[in-house]
């Protein structure tokens, strides 16, 4: 990883610089609109439907969105993890000497068993450059074989995060690797930002030809008719795990009036990042099994100054995993996309969280809000989720009547 | 059901005015393309591969193909079945003394409990008609409320088909509504047709413009490399049941040069039209429970005029369930495209089907074919679709070496 000094500093401009190096490297990801969705998220819950909720007895809001959801489910190896990747390695070959002392042959090293892993090992093979990637031995046989493929080498660990770091400094110490960490790191960070412009760049684009077309018909199109076809995004909403993602998108919407928030799950204390925000101090330690699988660490060191002490997120919000559930089965059933669990988290607050749907209501107004999405990723183990969705109720509370809004 | 008598002609021109009636009742569903799936669909099979399936001995083909997938998965109500329903029910409106003679309280009817009988109900309320579906009792709720949720009357039967037509004979009998069969009708070929005149027209757009951008990435995009972009598609294959998507499509390519194909699931004999083809007589009775639920039917007497006796397609193929699934998985996990398991089966035909490839290679040479994959649907039951993965297991034998070809 480029040392820490020679890191551009964190603004739009250097998220700007990003995008030019990662572009040759990664797909524009489309962006997608659903009718169907806005009108849901448009829509008041009744009171019988916060009944036994944390939001029983308050009066529904009634906001007005319209969603623009960024694809990186189709982004290359399958998650947004690439942009950070692709990056950080460039910035690495950039350093002073590093090729030079043999940093090819040195290589890169992570420990991740998710798509951090593949990203880098992607990353590193298309620059030329050695990976190595720490996993756990009981990782899944198809993991393992995709990040082989890329060509990286795989290095056995233990499970637990102590172990990986171990195995990671093993091989730090044995072969001269840099160590490329999955988020804590601005180069990260101002790589994930580039999902930011993108979305940026192509909302303003949709919506100034969007007065053409749709006519009649009943199906996934955007609302035209309320809000202003001459601005782009009001807002954008990212998950948050480590913060590489959010915090980068925040710096791509610096100065721009664009907010952005972020959104993590509940379950067993995943909110680290909102508990965090609202009580001033970053929360360094996470154990938590929620379903979205790449949320579960707490917020790091970097992110954390952008998103908490530069106030560049303007709020933090969090879902549980029932609403977390339903929100994957609309994007699945309603949209036909693959999507992970960790990617459908914003739209289970646009969804489901009173909280944030009052606070739209107020800030928007009735103009409403054009409110970008990130479907961060879509490497679902096809096994591991029809294990999710056998056990649930098709009609599982946090549904019950929104599939009424559909058509 | 518009009466046979006042029906257009079979032929291009009359599915080039079903386009202009259904244009703005339907999505121009995209096209989509993967770098991956084609490279797939070029690579040779190994020996290996073949040992243990039919086609043990056989030297492995090596066609070249560029897939272009059509996403009805995305079109209105999850099917392509709108197309033919809007149609219909157009046609319907035109004819004499139907709606002075109070059609549209009379209203239409039909007995499915799939994709044809939600996109009936959404046509008929669309044009202000009512309309009577048959379900059998035993139907899932959330395919009931669907239905009902377009407004639909729901009138339940029992499963057998004489018991569900008996039910539907019976509201004809009781209120005069028409009967709108869901394949075999020319109204409703020409309206599947449809899809034909869209793809064929995306893809040379698309082709004369795939020169810009691609560049050095390495995801999916279309392959430029080989094959002309001066001309549009060479071959469609569309899945196979009743034959109406089939003989639309092959209608709506009839004097263009581009050759239509189908393909069917051969499980308990779901292969009808294959073994009807290739026997010279339409098969008409079908009973099997292929996972391609969807192609349960036996040809039309209609469809088959059209496929066979006026020779507009080219040829009938077939695969097994493996095949069907692990097509399915790849469009999964590759694509992040949901689709139900019906809407794989040409994929797996162009990855696993010997015949049809070897047939590729020597027809297209060294050329390779542009190819168009019709993706007919993408209504697939969470809970279903769980069950169906979490028996297999993840390298299952028609996979084996393809997992090598991707990145």
């Amino acid at each position: 990883m480029a040392d820490l000094s020679t890191c551009r500093p964190l603004t739009r401009d250097s998220v700007m610089e990003a995008h030019k190096i990662v572009a040759p490297h990664v797909h524009r990801t489309p962006i997608m609109t659903s009718r169907t969705l806005s009108r849901m998220a448009s829509q008041a819950r009744t009171e019988d439907e916060l009944q036994g909720t944390r939001f029983e007895g308050r009066v529904p809001a009634r906001p007005r969105i319209r969603l623009w959801f960024k694809c990186e489910n189709l982004q290359r190896v399958g998650a947004f993890k690439v942009r950070g990747a692709f990056h950080a390695v460039q910035r690495l070959t950039e350093e002073d000497d590093w090729l030079a002392n043999g940093g090819r042959e040195r290589g890169v090293v992570t420990h991740s068993s998710g798509n951090h892993a593949q990203a880098l090992a992607l990353a590193a093979k298309e620059h030329g450059i050695k990976a190595h990637i720490v996993m756990p031995a009981v990782s899944l046989p198809p993991k393992i074989a995709a990040t082989r493929g890329y060509g990286a080498q795989i290095v056995f660990s233990g499970s637990t995060s102590s172990e990986r770091e171990a195995a990671a400094a093993k091989v730090v110490a044995e072969t001269g690797a840099r160590l490329v960490p999955p988020y804590d790191h601005p180069d990260i960070m101002l790589g994930q930002g580039t999902m930011g412009i993108e979305l940026q760049e192509q909302v303003e684009e949709a919506k100034s030809k969007v007065d053409d077309g749709d006519g009649g018909k009943g199906g996934d199109r955007p609302e035209t008719k309320f809000g202003s076809a001459s601005k782009g995004l009001d807002a954008i909403m990212t998950p948050c795990g480590g913060g590489g993602m959010l915090s980068g998108v925040a710096l791509s919407c610096e100065g721009t009036g664009i907010r952005v928030f972020g959104a993590e799950p509940t379950y067993e204390g995943a909110d680290d990042g909102k508990r965090g925000y609202y009580a001033g101090e970053r929360v360094r330690y996470v154990s938590t099994m929620t379903v979205a699988d790449g949320l579960r660490t707490p917020v790091g060191v970097h992110p954390w100054k952008v998103i908490y002490e530069r106030r560049l997120v303007s709020g933090m919000y969090s879902v549980t995993e029932d609403e977390i559930m339903a929100a994957m089965r609309l994007l699945l059933e309603r949209c036909k996309m693959v999507v992970e669990p960790s990617a459908c988290v914003p739209l289970a607050v646009v969804l489901f969280d009173e909280e944030f749907r009052a606070m739209v209501e107020k800030e928007a107004g009735s103009d409403g809000w054009d409110l970008g999405l990130v479907l961060s990723g879509g490497n679902v183990n096809l096994e591991a989720m029809g294990a999710m969705f056998r056990a649930k109720s098709v009609n599982s509370q946090p549904m019950a009547s929104l599939f009424g809004a559909m058509s």
